[in-house]
């Protein structure tokens, strides 16, 4: 059995060799009292051989993403690949800054516009190289992937998209599902190898397993 | 039934009033000798009380899309709304070009990180004004949406994304399909309503009614 413990606002910096995992934006999901909701997602950047970049968040995040990233050292053509978990526009909003990077959004695997072909279809991992791997998670949307980072210093860190939304999402997750039964399958998998889940809309959070 | 009659390279401006259609740029898909795709979605702008555009073809397209809407006197700032058909790298690429417009993405409707309700997951349109609604077409993906406007001197012209690929499509559109019987019932619906299609990845053609 898994049991997920939150972690603080603090502990967004992953440190490994030779990858480390930072969050560069905490995403969140905000009901607001006149029924919209106030969103943006998660922003994460993976440092080392290769320089990943998973979700871009909003369209209104372009300015803070190039801030942030300058602040690390980083100009946009120094982003190797881009990730988009899937397809929303919390998610995908900035994948223009990054025109000369791997894209990779959902299923689909592309360099300028040349699509590769791959597996993720076939429920295989897009691997990146030995320690960094693009991995299938449907059911929030149908072709939803998440980035598995191995042997950072927290163990083995997930950035899961909107597979998780947040901790503590039992109450939310299933109704921004587009398949409940899959999506479930998926989160299982995570949960058996994940040390720590960093969700779309929330803070990061460590798995224990007994 | 239904015929559909291709239109010719020329024919990419439907002129109305109050509003006209212009494809600016045809999208494509081209299998490569060496087992990849060359691929870009078709962008569409919508002219007349709100200046909307239909897909923004992938992040490479980012100057070309800055370029031809300057050619027709227009700022990122002067688009209203922009659309994607869906979260697809070749038709969002470039959502970050208009942080300021109305963002619809599928079934997502947001103004800045604010997301409104809407009624496209229950099968209604997103009316933008009287001649322009958002119409769910789910089957590609599964909160595919199209664009329709009536009144132009071609008719009703929808467009599409991926809901089409192209013209002649019967060979392509259900290896690229989440939901092909989904995605049937959502082009026979356009078949009924539509009198030119904008495909996601051909030329406009036009739909003859018996």
């Amino acid at each position: 059995m898994f049991k997920t413990v939150p972690l603080s606002e603090s502990q967004t910096y992953f440190p490994g060799q030779p990858y480390s995992v930072s969050v560069l934006k905490v995403g969140y999901c905000l009901p607001q009292p006149d029924g919209t909701f106030r969103a943006d997602g998660t922003i994460t950047l993976i440092t080392g051989p290769k320089t990943v970049l998973v979700d871009t968040g909003g369209p209104w995040d372009r300015d803070f993403l190039l801030t942030t990233l300058k602040e690390k050292g980083l100009e946009p053509g120094d982003i190797d690949v881009v990730v988009g978990t899937h397809g929303h526009s919390d998610h995908v909003g900035n994948l223009s800054v990054f025109p000369a990077a791997v894209m990779i959004v959902g299923y689909d695997v592309s360099d300028g516009d040349t699509y590769r072909p791959n597996q993720l279809a076939e429920g295989q991992g897009y691997a990146i190289d030995e320690q960094v791997c693009v991995v299938p998670s449907p059911g929030h949307t149908e072709q939803h992937v998440s980035v598995q980072v191995t042997g950072t210093s927290a163990g083995t860190v997930l950035v899961a998209g909107d597979l998780f939304e947040c901790c503590t999402d039992e109450d939310s997750w299933r109704d921004l599902s587009v398949n409940t039964a899959v999506q479930e399958v998926s989160r299982q998998k995570a949960l058996q190898t994940a040390d720590v889940i960093i969700p779309g809309h929330g803070l990061p959070f460590r798995v224990l397993r007994n």
